[in-house]
């Protein structure tokens, strides 16, 4: 069974239980799917700020893509999970014969890459909604501002959260040309998050 | 139903639904039991940095306490959505006599009040979390370390989250004396939130 089809409090009991999955990873994409989907909600509020057809339309695409986001965060709780699963078996691997040990390192770094990219995923995938959150900031029902403002905390703490996660598997990583793109990614997308926050927090002063 | 048994999948729908309730408060309690839940399964982690009896059983107790701030966070996640519903069924009470006034009158404060009580209670025990936190921390399982800091990432966003929420029924609250004790408290559990936070991170340096 999939993390999300579990009931709520089920998948609490996972994340408190010492097994290694699911871990932060995991925690911070839900983080940012629960963002998302608040900002997805104040875009869908009956009476927006938004006075033209044009803002309208501008404030309903924005809903919709965070509602996308959402669905996209909510797939990458499961699939960060899964790529810890993947570098805890490759260290499982046997390492007796030199074959065995080239094979082993193989995978183990195949492994490292799914558990760099996908929390690297969940950075782009709130990065994308904080900027939605622009929108929704000034377009949407001046009554939920505090619900944008929850949304943007929590997928500014779920961009962070995943940070952490790449980076730290990024530390085992030999591949020094993908390890040197993914850092730079990792600081333009922390660069980007600050700015949106900021950007979106502008409407609601 | 309540909103902890549904699926994740139904509950992050939930919070995209036009739909008010569940909104900011009940994602911020939701967002405050991961947090406390990741700290609670580093404390069982074996192979602790505990070195003596006495501070295993601190890192124990530790543990114990964020799973139990777990299930206190996550029961909140259900009553603000409740406190929510209050005032707004009480904002919708017949107004056409003085009597009916005044009974609506009481019947909004009372909610409003419930509604500001609500995160309060999760401001504190995602504070409460942050501060075993520290214990986590420092002699918790050194290779979940970025487990613990997403874990007070959480804890913190799910704290500012519901100081916002806890702030904006505030605002509509006639009684000054509670009132002030509420922004009094409010300024001291964020105060000890960067507190808690920067002390964790200490250990983690």
């Amino acid at each position: 069974m999939s993390l999300t089809t579990r009931t709520v409090s089920d998948l609490l009991a996972a994340f408190r239980s010492s097994d290694p999955t699911p871990g932060g990873g995991s925690a911070s994409a839900l983080t940012g799917a629960i963002g998302a989907s608040l900002l997805a909600m104040v875009a869908g509020i009956p009476k927006p700020r938004a006075a033209t057809e044009e803002d309208l339309e501008r404030l309903q695409a924005a809903g919709s893509r965070c509602a996308g986001l959402a669905d996209r965060l909510t797939a990458l709780v499961e699939r960060d999970s899964e790529a810890y699963a993947m570098v805890m078996s490759a260290y499982r691997l046997p390492k007796a014969t030199d074959e065995e040990k080239a094979a082993r390192r193989v995978r183990i770094q195949e492994g490292l890459r799914a558990a760099t990219d996908t929390p690297l995923d969940v950075m782009r995938a709130c990065s994308d909604a904080i900027e939605q959150g622009a929108v929704v900031a000034e377009f949407g029902n001046r009554n939920a501002s505090s619900d944008v403002q929850v949304g943007l905390e929590l997928l500014g703490a779920g961009l962070r959260g995943a940070r952490l996660n790449a980076e730290i598997n990024l530390g085992s990583i030999k591949d020094a040309a993908y390890a040197d793109h993914v850092r730079r990614e990792i600081e333009r997308l922390a660069a980007k998050c600050e700015t949106g926050i900021a950007a979106a927090r502008s409407y609601l002063a």
